[in-house]
């Protein structure tokens, strides 16, 4: 077996997941778990991480760069935020924890906060790390679709203020848990409903909570259809947010940046409104982002 | 043990109220129940209400009057809405169901639809009812709050239009599913925040879902209270809610009808927007509404 000469971890809510990195940045492998922070309690995350990568230890000290919400009040080991404007974090910023093994030399990046309004990220700031390593020169804003949508102005390789938005939880409750269940598939989608449904939240945000209803009242009285219901649900809530989001991308360049499928619909949803957008794919960005950090740290140690 | 002259019924997804009246308009007593639509199949709604009242059967046959989700698809019977504009139903626009037992006369009452923007209620039409009874040259709107709230337009004793908002169902939701769950006490409150919130969400609407998020942060790092976060998420979906409602109350002589504490907390709401409203009790108009439905019965019978 290989040795690792360093570990990168994006350690979400939900999952884990370690990418094994040989001398020369050679990847040797990418490990995965379910054991997300909101299963383990502090004293579980390091023989977690143990179990995951011990047979890549060999003698020496190995990095481990860790990101997401590990660093979490109710994390491994609180990494307090860095406070807006701010370069993103790096493995010298990054909290630097004592594991009872001795092999391990671990690193874990904070995430951001503003104060006005307030708002906090977790995760994101390393997408945005990894970003910023591609394009250093990127002056616009990245939007970062998912469960809690963020919008981020970034200027002179700095984060100056971002918005967190709801978007991705709602969609979750309401098509999970609401009424609206009773008419949404699993699966299926309807373009056009989608567009509309997107333009139709921007002009009149207002209207939201009750087009929602609407959707339950369609269904019973005109029979629209689940992939209909699902698009329109999904429309709505996005184009109140960009509604919402508009004094970060009127006029800006744009970059969406998230999963494939997420990223797309953002990106389609911003282009009928005459909003052109490139987007890269989010677990390149994290991957570069804790790439960006080792590198760092390596530098400043000589 | 008094016989019963008839019933009124209010069947909900949840529960179930009968109010019993013997001779003279003399109530009787009020049962209630759990056994709302929701856990009860087609067949099972008449042996749970004869389980109820059928130590108040004699030998005559008694007309039972029943509004509420009971005469949805999924309840005793699919009691087709009537369509608006509208007179709220009565016994005698009541959907007619012959019963297993000969000893009661079941008329149960149908709900309203509206085809543009596609709408439904169904319980709400005998508040409304009710609340026509007692006052009917009225010229306005009535806000029935809930789960999914309705505004009401009615002129010359007709319902002319209704929107729904799902504002009831999002608190619930949001409150305790989402991630504004740890920050969320059971209670308390806090009026100032309520009050900020509805004036936030009236000039912003399209800011909301990122204030919702803004309420997880101000809790992280400003400790914000459980207190202030519950009325202040109160108070954006209300606000949200009052932002859209706006060509329902805008001139228009108002009253709020529904449980005690949600009715004036939305008139309060209304009253700081220079918005006078008058309260009446839901559970006293539905009776009312019933009462009205079984009267207009009796009197088309001779």
């Amino acid at each position: 077996m290989d040795q690792a000469e360093w570990f990168a971890v994006d350690w979400g809510t939900t999952h884990l997941r370690v990418w094994v990195f040989g001398p020369d940045e050679r990847l040797l492998t990418c490990l995965t778990s379910d054991k997300g922070m909101s299963k383990l309690k502090p004293h579980d995350f390091e023989p977690v991480l143990l179990d995951l990568v011990a047979s890549y230890l060999g003698q020496g000290v190995c990095p481990v760069i860790v990101c997401g919400m590990v660093g979490a009040r109710q994390g491994w080991a609180e990494a307090p935020y860095l406070s807006v404007p701010s370069l993103p974090p790096t493995g010298e910023t990054g909290l630097r924890v004592t594991p009872t093994d001795a092999r391990i030399d671990l690193h874990i990046l904070p995430g951001l906060s503003q104060k006005k309004p307030a708002d906090v990220m977790r995760g994101e700031e390393t997408q945005i790390a990894g970003y910023l390593a591609r394009d250093p020169n990127f002056f616009g804003t990245l939007c970062l679709p998912g469960t809690h949508t963020k919008w981020v102005q970034v200027s002179a390789k700095e984060i100056v203020s971002f918005r967190t938005f709801m978007t991705g939880e709602l969609f979750s409750l309401i098509s999970g848990h609401s009424v609206l269940r009773h008419g949404i598939g699993a699966g299926g989608w309807s373009e056009p409903d989608f567009l509309e449904a997107v333009d139709d939240a921007m002009t009149s945000p207002q209207q939201v909570t009750s087009r929602l209803f609407g959707l339950r009242a369609e269904g019973l009285i005109n029979n629209l259809s689940a992939e209909a219901t699902r698009a329109r649900l999904s429309g709505y809530l996005i184009g109140l947010e960009l509604a919402g989001a508009k004094p970060y991308w009127l006029g800006q360049d744009l970059v969406v940046i998230g999963a494939p499928d997420l990223s797309a619909l953002y990106a389609r949803a911003l282009a009928v409104q005459g909003l052109p957008s490139r987007v890269q794919s989010g677990d390149d960005m994290t991957l570069d982002g804790l790439k960006a950090a080792y590198h760092a740290l390596k530098e400043a140690r000589g």
